[in-house]
């Protein structure tokens, strides 16, 4: 169930049953000569899709612009700043807890996103933390998944790739998008990328460092069917995943 | 030409031509019974898109939060605050402006933004306009364009509403949302809504004054042939205001 | 009854019989070469004031720094960004909330306010419709209002000054401030003044398509008694437009 | 010569000979049974027009709210948030800045304000200082100055109240609003106000320690003779001031 | 007692017998050739733990990093920006405030902090001012001393460097650090600094005025037995003004 | 080299051969019946000095309170926002970094710290990549490393305590407590302390799952002489590492 598709009355009525909802979050960042700029909203929201249609979960609006800084010295990168996205997640919970959620799963696709979630989940709570004892607000709880963050994946992304798969722009994350969109499949020439010895900064840094994006990957070897066994793997794993998180005492 | 099915060389060429983008800009809020709660992010998007491809224009991705807070008391209503939707709107464009984009045309979905993008705008032009004089940084403009705000859509809301459809939850945009997505489409019986005598300050008077979330629409009339009308009719003079605007001098 | 010439006491006796009050806002700015940088805030004082001796409202301070960003290419000029005009709306409001106060009606001189505005008075709605419902915290309503956006002062315009009122450094406003300060009426000589094809963006921008500051005006026509007229016809039509205002359920 | 009764061409001219403006700076809160709410910002105004007819310094528009949450537990009385009033100042200095003024004289009017202006102040100069050295932005200086804090005003302050002059809602300010505003003198019989032991705190805490607002003073004493000897007394020293901070190296 | 040396269970202990809490406040900036970067945290931190051993009192974490923007011209100085102070006083006191304290006893080692201070103070008590009376929050009250701003000590200063202690870099001051760290006494000969006629402003200006860092000292005359001197007489006025503090009906 | 105990003329010496400085950061919250509430700013600070000492780098003063918001229902706890941390280590970065800083290596003490300061990391970043190309400002690069995440220590920690050690009041970090504070042992029984099935949200749900605020561990085994080895075995790895980060090209 994706509330964006859906109505007010369907949402009250879901919330008699559930007080959870799953919400992807991405970025818009490059993602290599043949991986798509939304490769990182896309794959958690077709995940997300996919989990919703298995479990009933209601599945929330993406949030389609992450903490990219890092990638903004490649043409066509989106980046919010992290205190900005801290924002954005604040009040998105805060909507949503006004009419009665109260179990927020991000279900993640982008690496750099993981600390600055981490400081808003922290944000959430501290408000609740620093008001005084006796408040009758219902507590919130928010978790984060990263869809590529599971046994399945992680085995299908060793028998597919081998050591080829890489960190960023990597061979599995380009079979999602293909697998979500086959008709923006990029052909492209490439060879395995390399690795730099040490962390990446800031924008001019990590082109220095990544020429042409990647880091680590040989997305050449990236197939739609290969992206329609990912999806699947992850799901079927982010779905247990959340069942537990609303099963928590 | 979407951003985010692109990659950054795509992206990169695009610029030698073009320093322009359409960005769509919506909301996730309440739109009566029978009214998906993405309608308002939906619209822009789809129009968008179809400019795009009449225009070889770039489009960014949907902003499809908004500013909602008077929809809370509707459950699946999601807002962020206006200051949250600022810094989101000065990220996105800073971001851009980095690699060379000159030129943002907002596509708006959600009368409610509108305060709130021109705000924004002023923020960002604020910036440069505090600047000590000779700062070489290029300048960048901003324009706001309702996708419901043309001659052609308003004369075709009258053709098939009348004077039926509303100002929020209207006949039309419904009928964009169901052509975009058929299988979507809710079937609930209701009353054209009535209109308050006066505005609606937070989200406890919007539902006092608005009990099913409508403002004077029937939009039981809506249909997805109308929609695809609609979204011809924008697009066409979207496409060229937006070709306008990369034209000023 | 102006709120900085009362005293508390006096203001507690006025909250027994109205929860309402008038704030003027405007800005600090260039207006042409025969117009004072404070018109904007000047013409909302100026007509608020009668406004209060004639209904017996109450009359706050004036906010008479505004969004000038765009006319920071000529000296004087004073702003504040978006995001601290909203932040003193903010403030103001809650400050007289604290104490009863309930309908807030901004009397508005500038253009160049009315985005900011609206979208201060969404953030303070905001903080209601996100808190959990079950507060009893009274409800505040702000409504803005342009002193030049009604009937009587179109017509007078019309009938005065043709089509050279302008929309920047007009004959109007000009007048209404030559009318409150007749010491400091400032002769020069210029022709009607030209209009852009377009929108301007920030300061460097504005100064390149307006010169000498005006938009469309010749405030050459301008004179105290017309001001006086003019006064006289905002605030009848003001003073109607605040009673209905308090007078909503 | 006052700001916002000049013209763009006038302050460029201005600026030819002197980079200096004295702003005054106030606060709309109670002053007790028998002063005005305004008396903050009147008082700095008042004297600092004085100053400008005598020295030919250019005055600011009075920013005339201020720190006050002491004094919200009396109707009628408005505050900004220190962070609010720092984002003021600010911009204020920011945008002044930018068409070449270079020195800021912030006349006070309002104990409360002392602490957080001295903190704009460094906010601001704090800009420059994290500055990577070598930026070519000239610098500014700003400082505060409070009317009352001169000999000749403490000396009169002597002479006309003795120790009845106090520290809030003073017979010497109240004097100069009678002076200001000979129609809106206020006739109330009163007591000298006591003196708590210690300091207030918040609103509740200041109301409850001060019962009709006042600390330690006698305002029935005040006269509108009074006030117009505090004035010249104040405006004279101030001068002398002002064009010391001008003359500085 | 100092709170990072207890445990929570002793801290709650405490609570049953005292609301109150002292917090060494200081700053990290050069202190000339021969006083230590600390010096500024280093002094309140002593006396605090001084004043504690004599009172019982429970002496908090020091926040080490003040407003230093002036210092920043001389390597090694750390400046936190005013707003970021503010906010680190406002959580600190919140933090607090929520298990139960009620009085929060600055003592402060940085004249530069003291307006920043006084603004964080009014933050806090303006959420509780601007709460809507009915609030059961308990009030909490700040104070700030400045642990030089006592009779003892500025009669010490007197008696052991007549005019030449001075107003930054003081002899008294680096006379407390070469007691609190015997180890780490610079030796390095200077003539007294001179004064400026004038205030500094940003870092810039401050090192033109002062190009070894002091203001008016010369603190080639400290010693560690005045340090254990100026501590005693500090900690002994220190402690009595804070137990009049929590005796503060 | 310690900067608190510093000069400024030697931190200028110090910058002509490094441009490195070690940061400790940590947090100031419960530890449990045995454990001090300093625990998590002592044991960088401790491990940090013992790395300047044996590398010659230099040490920045602790950044003591971090982001506890989950350990406020023990008394004695203090946090500070995600977001007020984060614009701590900005303006700890930005101002070392005006003199000539270019490498900052954050030592931690408290896994509640890590997102946030990862959030810090790119939005210091951030401000480089959303700059145009073309400055000149010389790149910062900051890293982070938790004091218990090495070999060393991990094993150390197995045969010390075997899986006793837990995750939160650790026997490990409370034996370096032990060693850094030998007269502040507390002496307390308690049995090892159980592990909650799932993640912790507020403060309230974390008293919830532990009551006595530990983590899995049984303090009682911590002893001064453990701590020491910690602390060298710590200090020897980390100094390797920090030596790699300055080396990096």
């Amino acid at each position: 169930m994706q509330l964006h598709l859906s109505t007010w009355e369907e949402v009250e009525r879901y919330l008699e049953t559930s007080k959870g909802i799953i919400i992807p979050i991405g970025s818009t960042e490059q993602h290599g000569p043949n991986g798509l700029i939304g490769t990182d909203a896309i794959c958690p929201e077709v995940i997300a899709k996919a989990v919703g249609d298995e479990t009933g979960a209601l599945v929330g609006p993406t949030i389609s612009i992450g903490n990219a800084q890092h990638h903004l010295g490649f043409a066509g990168s989106v980046t919010v700043r992290p205190t900005t996205l801290i924002a954005i997640i604040e009040d998105y919970v805060a909507s949503l807890a006004r009419n009665g959620f109260e179990r927020f799963y991000f279900l993640n696709g982008h690496g750099g996103n993981i600390a600055t979630i981490g400081a808003a989940f922290a944000e959430i709570y501290a408000d609740y933390s620093l008001a005084i004892p006796g408040s009758n607000r219902p507590q919130v709880r928010c978790t984060l998944k990263n869809w590529w963050d599971t046994p399945g994946v992680q085995a299908l992304s060793k028998e597919l790739y081998g050591d080829r798969d890489g960190s960023h722009a990597t061979a599995s994350e380009v079979s999602v998008t293909q697998f979500a969109y086959p008709d923006h499949i990029k052909h492209k020439e490439m060879k395995q990328a390399g690795r730099a010895p040490r962390a990446f900064a800031d924008a001019d840094d990590y082109r220095k460092l990544y020429p042409d994006g990647r880091i680590g990957s040989d997305p050449t070897m990236a197939r739609p069917e290969h992206g329609e066994r990912l999806v699947a793997a992850s799901a079927r794993e982010v779905a247990e995943d959340y069942k537990k998180f609303l099963a928590q005492a």
